[in-house]
């Protein structure tokens, strides 16, 4: 190969033509090298690239973090050799890297993009993912930071089957997100033949017009016509986002696959690359930058500063639902720049409304679309901020692809699930969060935390803001007493005994409702003249092994663990799991959870028909003591 | 209250009118009693509903089994109040009922209806459902079973942001569903103000016309327009789903809470229920029914005869990949005519090609929309049929709260889940379904199967079709060596002792490619004079606790669990669990998860990594047994 050219700034459109073929013709090698990938997805997509990154992007290769660079995301993963046949052509990686690293063990150009790269905002991969995610960066940029950078999301059309791309799109004019700027690579084939909707185009139009973009529909292969559509995208005067529809072709440059079925995700074999190279107008070393972002752009209102924070004081015995705690205490530490939050339209349930109201420029209202509110987070998240999204419980799991994928994106972001567990009463099984510990327990790097009181729950809030990776935290809906004083310290990972003696026989593991109800059953065991010890299992993860443990051997092993959660996967699990991994246990467990399928009543009658209130643990403490 | 009026059946416009104001004051009624409910919500609904089931809905109320009668589903499942005075309407729940069993403990006049109604398809409650449950049931009406039925759904304008919504026209319009129309009460206001789009009429016009509907936009309380639009939606001669967009307003016809914010999921309390009852014109007892289904429809195709199968049968050593054994034993048991398949666009690697090959005329394309994947799976259950749904394990978490609802619909159906975990190598975690097992497990009544070799994958597809409830089969990427002879049985919530002696020094746990991993070790540990038990958990819910309590006493408590999962909620909390619910237990526990953040790689150098080969499993057996 020869020594690459000089770099090219602010290339003419026949060296962005060469710049394609070399993106071809690199993301060829780089999957047939790796034995697996999407050449022929990547191929689609190189003329909208070579034009976006030679003349359009304004990024500084050299300095990914710095403030006014534009934002460029891979929607569609699966083309990652042209993304980082990109990283290559700026001089952001090497040939070497792209070509012994790719796909390999223990490298950073991962099989789909992840943040291990420095210019990767947010991991992709599952489809529909990166267009609502580039929303929240792009909500940022306009509303927040107020910076002038463009997001540029690059969607395949299989993708637009999603329907988080609708909510995106929705959530994006509404917002009136001018800076977001959508290339959707229409090459017609998805992974086992033609997309839904195939080269209709027309269709396309219709649909994101309707949704609020500005449409530009091109040929993706004429130069000229993405080179106008890019410049009519970031000329200013206009309010919503830009879709351009790029009628592209599979494969393009190698007439073997082009347009052809059968050619999802596979790499040439080593003969067919050579020929597709040839084709290609062989190996190229071309340097390119484009435009720079400007350097003096800094952002508004997010300061490192750490203001104190007045935390909100809640007295001794006063009921107040762990919920209130939540919109309390995220406005007390709304003082806090970097915090701001989202919520799927139940504000007034979650109590985001409090903050809300406090800091209007720092809060959005996502509707009701929770992938739109979690990938809006993860948006946040990548920019820098301290995002909390929050809505029922239950419905977090419209969103769990999403919360697995930003773990992958190592997003910093914070969830808030109110309304959890049969407690809910009335509302029936359809808004009873029974699943969302084990959910969140496995999403990796996960924080899962479900306080009993307000007090614990403002203390765990303020926590959060400073945890990284992925936490959650369970409100409860109704108004329960308040355990401990304003000023007590809630670790992360730790537990409180509530109730403990030299003397105990048994141990009460709850955590939310059923630590009010292990404290009743406490009382009522104490009249039959058992001592029991009583943990607030207030963070289920991570988990206080020593107090476990500590416990198990004061009381023979003997535990009631109770939940208002399915029995799988949720705090019964989790204190097996940690009394078991922690060494040889001898251990007789009673664990009292919602094993039917519950219908409506009061909190009341349905704690106790599901065998989780306080006469239930006491019953099964009492045969435990036997 | 007065006797009830005779049966009123075809009633013209003027009794509707009358019907209307009835289900609007029982609506008031009901929720009052109970305390909570949604009176609001149902009162803009209720002109829309009084003109459907007098003039249009084609059900016969004494028999919902009646194979022509129409669907009435309520995607706005809140609306419920509404719901259960169209029931009292048509003389199918009385009013007593109504006012003492709604939201009540052990009553069937759940929160948010489910099937416990006889009239009731699907569970609905979780916004954005019910449409696309719909599209399952009009695809089954209109391909399979061929029934003239209609399907009518309820959507509120809040639930129009879910992007499952735009999911399920996109399928609607694809399949030409005209058997399938959607009522949109655009009353304007959520849970906690305006919606998104407001009154904007002409935005969901155009968004719902470019998705394939044919649109009709009204004044939803015009009796005289709904009835018109009714009529036209149900004329043939169109190949188009059909969107009634009904401009309403909340809380229609008691003017202290009409188009006023704050009443949004709250019962009037009783001195204003009584002032809305009079100025709604006081209680009504209007029994109304309307027109009747053709009394003679039969379902095409689907028989009730169990047709012999000829299973695929593999040879032990051969190495076949488990989704490969899904895809043959899916087509072989297509010989029943009440399976059907669907997937989401990734059917040539699920494997879900080979049915589909086989029975075109039961196999959906879902195209990447696994929201509707799952939806469609419920709607052809609620018809009575077997679906199976397939795609990556990964992506299945994009459809959770479909599946934790499909449980509450009392749902018979089959997922299956293929390329789990880091076994499936290069691709990279995006693609690696490492949560998977957990979501599953927690959902109700779950079955959840994870087969190591193509012998037991092919039996479990077998038994899954006949299986209640919401069942999973775990698939893997690679193929690896048949274990088990054909004919071998595999009952569910069974498991395999590979290896056994009486001198078992420790128990092995895996399933799937762990299994694998297990036995190797086993005879790695052989050549250290250690002998192990091995046990394939190809059933991991239900659990066999009955032979895992017994290696644990034959090997003095000493098990080493290895899952190609996270630590939480798959099968090492699974074994866990059991062994501690199943009286005093005495354990030393090794779990081997994936505890770090993979990225991409060989499977066999992933799997390494994460600790869970065969190399690993020895050597914590090794420790175990010192």
């Amino acid at each position: 190969m020869a020594a690459p050219t000089a770099i090219k700034t602010g290339a003419d459109l026949s060296t962005a033509g060469e710049l394609a073929q070399q993106l071809r013709v690199d993301s060829v090698r780089s999957s047939t090298s790796a034995g697996s990938g999407h050449p022929t997805s990547s191929m689609s997509a190189a003329d909208l690239l070579a034009v976006l990154v030679a003349r359009h992007l304004r990024y500084d290769w050299d300095d990914p973090k710095k403030p006014g660079n534009d934002h460029l995301i891979f929607s569609k993963g699966h083309a990652s050799p042209l993304l980082y046949s990109v990283f290559k052509a700026v001089g952001a990686v090497s040939d070497k890297e792209l070509m012994t690293g790719y796909r390999r063990f223990g490298a950073r150009l991962e099989g789909h993009p992840t943040p291990e790269l420095p210019w990767v905002d947010v991991a992709t991969g599952s489809l529909g993912q990166g267009l609502p995610d580039g929303v929240g960066i792009a909500l940022a940029g306009k509303y927040v930071e107020e910076l002038p950078y463009r997001v540029w999301v690059l969607c395949g059309d299989s993708e637009m089957a999603e329907g988080s791309i609708w909510e995106a799109l929705d959530k994006a004019s509404h917002y009136k997100l001018s800076n977001l700027i959508v290339m959707v690579d229409i090459n017609r084939l998805g992974q086992r033949g033609p997309t839904d909707l195939s080269w209709d185009i027309e269709t396309y139009q219709r649909r994101t017009a309707a949704f609020g973009a500005r449409v530009i529909a091109i040929d993706g292969h004429d130069l000229a016509q993405i080179d106008r559509a890019m410049r009519e995208a970031t000329e200013g005067g206009h309010e919503q986002p830009t879709v351009i529809l790029a009628r592209t072709v599979k494969g393009r440059g190698f007439s073997e696959v082009e347009d052809k079925e059968g050619w999802h995700g596979k790499p040439l074999p080593p003969e067919m690359a050579e020929r597709a190279i040839i084709e290609l107008g062989g190996e190229r070393d071309l340097l390119v930058r484009g435009p720079m972002p400007d350097p003096s752009a800094r952002p508004a209102r997010l300061t490192a500063e750490r203001p104190d924070v007045t935390m909100p004081v809640y007295s001794v015995g006063d009921k107040v639902a762990t919920r209130v705690a939540y919109g309390d205490a995220l406005a007390a530490i709304g003082a806090r720049t970097d915090v701001v939050a989202m919520d799927g339209e139940v504000s007034n349930s979650t109590f985001a409304d409090v903050f809300a109201a406090k800091y209007p420029e720092r809060y959005f209202e996502m509707y009701i679309a929770e992938q739109q509110l979690v990938a809006a987070a993860v948006g946040f998240s990548a920019r820098g901020f301290t995002p909390f999204a929050s809505t029922f419980a239950a419905f977090f799991t419209r969103a769990y692809d999403f919360i697995r994928m930003a773990a992958i994106s190592r997003a910093n972001i914070r969830l808030c699930g109110s309304h959890a567990g049969v407690e809910i009463g009335a509302d029936g099984p359809s808004q009873m969060a029974l699943e969302d510990l084990a959910m969140l327990r496995a999403v990796h790097g996960s924080t899962v935390l479900y306080p009993s009181d307000a007090t614990s729950a403002a203390a765990l809030v303020a926590a959060m803001a400073d945890l990284d990776g992925i936490s959650y935290m369970r409100t409860t809906r109704g108004a329960y007493p308040v355990l401990y004083p304003s000023g007590e310290q809630f670790p992360v990972g730790g537990s409180k005994v509530l109730r403990s003696s030299d003397s105990d026989q048994v141990t009460l593991i709850g955590a939310g409702v059923t630590l009010h109800e292990c404290l009743a059953a406490a009382d009522q065991l104490r009249g039959d003249g058992i001592t029991a010890r009583v943990i607030d299992l207030y963070s289920v993860k991570p988990i206080d092994t020593g107090t476990l443990v500590a416990a198990a051997a004061a009381t023979g092993g003997r535990i009631v663990v109770a939940e208002d959660h399915h029995p799988e996967g949720g705090l019964g699990e989790a204190v097996v799991e940690a009394l078991t991994g922690a060494g040889r246990a001898e251990l007789s467990i009673a664990h009292l959870a919602v094993r039917d399928m519950p219908g409506s009543g009061t909190g009341a009658q349905l704690l106790d028909a599901a065998g989780i209130d306080a006469t239930h643990i006491a019953a099964a403490a009492r045969d435990l003591a036997k």
